[in-house]
């Protein structure tokens, strides 16, 4: 029984700083690209068996203190009535361009329109039997709204910062639809045995501050306002978010993540203290040398010394092609240092 | 004559504010996109008579306060007998992938190397005659790097980044090179004619503060002081550094350009003031109707009243999709607000 990493969410004490990492099931776990390459994303994350064993899979490999759903952040569309594809990036079967469009949107209960996200969860729950916490998530209504008005990923978004700017009516009614969406959404995942939620906000970065409180941070409150009766961990990764830290002390998370970009102390200092950070290790470093892996990660406890806790993660998602001893390599070091620094 | 950029990167006093606008030669303009169609990309910037017209485009077109050569940031590249090509983005005929392929660059003088560059600014000066000042441009040593090891533009640039942590001192050998050439090809533009130069560090979002001041900031320093005995003003622009806007006080520029993502206002506060700027609207803005554009922009002369020069610019390039009545709307918006700011 590892609750590490809902101790540390908490402010707890705890005998060693728990670790897991963005994307840790994925393509540096080759029995995850043999599922894949057998199944296609599409069927792994939509069929609960599949997506429950690629969840495991890094807790079984790696070692690490928590286990987050596999799942992607474009299923919830799904219960707008769009149709998500994968090629193997998401791709809807539509997107959405007019008022027109968005106020056409329908929204379905989530349990109905997506029941596999939540046997999964079910599923996992049963099979980790408290070996370690599970992880739900979903990413916030701006970064998935993004998506919905491209179709797909995009290098620059510019439909959605079009709409944003020239139609911000439209642009702030979608975003409560998907505020609604997602509320409903992770709290489904919490009643199905999801253990803390993380909201991704994969493109902060896109918006200047005053644009960030007005189409973005709003919409984070409102989510983790309607999660507070739930009383489960409520982490908030916004990424390339340096320009609004002082914005992010009101998100309502209890959980702050912060990218590689930021040391630990300075958004510490920026966020106003008091707060429990995850992250945030430059995902480029676990491509150089174990050596050079354990000595960052030291860094990286180092500046999380003075935290009220810390959960350690990447500063983002594990790189494609990040070798598995480096993954192995990093989860030894950071068990090895962190009990160093509390002994 | 037009000088109003000049006397603004100077700190100055100006009677109106003088803008131009990052890619501001492109596709917004129908005469350019009958150019591009008819010779292509590469054969555009390398013939010095096609190079000139595009450059004066913009100026003709909308009216900027200045021109900027029509150039790649690959092109000094050549110089170390790289070939590139564009299928339309850059892409080199080899990657530098090993310490021997660093090890065993040659570097050629610019003039003799692409010699094109220095024609088309010659014919630009005797065409432009004092119309408008002519701005020399160049990649910082890290973003130009991050270009050779990929042998491509790329989206996360793993190999550049891999590098830099895994091996350090193959990765400052490279920016060496790259800070040497670079400071010959800016001199050389000078010589022939630039009458300011930009330096342009797209990929600085790359590194944490700590590799920034390592990797990048200390080659940027470099290069503007060997040019500081040619006495044109000097500007940097970094992408996506709100996390080392302070660092940047050491940067070594007269003219620090700043993104969209953070006020003009605030990098003033952190730039610890006295300094020039330039910037800053966010390109996605000019994708909304002319209204919002004139507003927008207003709201950037405002932050910008205090500083002791402003160059107006947006935060990073035209986007593709810009249309060209929303550029005129902005250069004739900036004009009209900067000059009753000053009345």
């Amino acid at each position: 029984m590892n609750d590490l990493y809902l101790r540390a969410c908490r402010g707890q004490p705890v005998e060693r700083t728990p670790l897991w990492l963005m994307r840790q099931a994925g393509r540096s776990l080759p029995e995850y690209r043999e599922l894949r390459d057998r199944f296609g994303f599409g069927t792994l994350l939509r069929t609960p068996e599949l997506a429950a064993r690629v969840t495991l899979q890094p807790v079984d490999r790696l070692g690490v203190d928590a286990a987050i759903l596999f799942c992607d952040i474009l299923v919830p569309a799904e219960a707008l009535g769009l149709r998500v594809e994968f090629q193997p990036g998401p791709v809807l079967d539509r997107a959405l361009r007019t008022t027109a469009d968005v106020e056409s949107l329908r929204r379905r209960a989530p349990e109905e329109a997506v029941p596999y996200v939540f046997e999964t969860i079910r599923l996992l729950r049963r099979e980790l039997d408290g070996r370690v916490p599970l992880i739900g998530f979903a990413a916030s209504p701006f970064t998935l709204a993004a998506y919905l008005i491209e179709g797909r990923g995009s290098k620059g978004f510019e439909a959605w910062r079009a709409l944003v700017h020239g139609e911000p009516a439209t642009a702030h009614r979608l975003l409560e639809t998907l505020a609604a969406l997602t509320a409903d959404y992770l709290v489904a995942q919490v009643r199905a045995g999801a253990q803390a939620v993380q909201l991704f906000d994969t493109w902060a970065g896109l918006l200047d501050e005053a644009g960030y409180r007005e189409f973005d941070l709003r919409y984070v409150r409102t989510i983790f306002e309607r999660l507070a009766p739930e009383r489960v961990p409520r982490v908030y990764f916004a990424l390339d978010a340096a320009h609004v830290l002082e914005d992010l002390r009101d998100c309502g998370a209890d959980v702050v993540g912060v990218d590689w970009r930021i040391g630990l102390g300075e958004a510490a200092r920026r966020l106003g203290g008091g707060r429990v950070l995850q992250g945030n290790l430059d995902p480029a470093v676990l491509l150089a040398p174990p050596p050079v892996i354990e000595r960052r990660a030291a860094e990286v406890l180092e500046q999380a010394a003075g935290l009220p806790g810390h959960v350690f993660n990447l500063g983002h998602g594990v790189l494609p092609d990040t070798p598995l001893e480096h993954l192995l390599a990093l989860v030894e070091a950071v068990g090895r240092h962190s009990r160093r620094g509390r002994s």
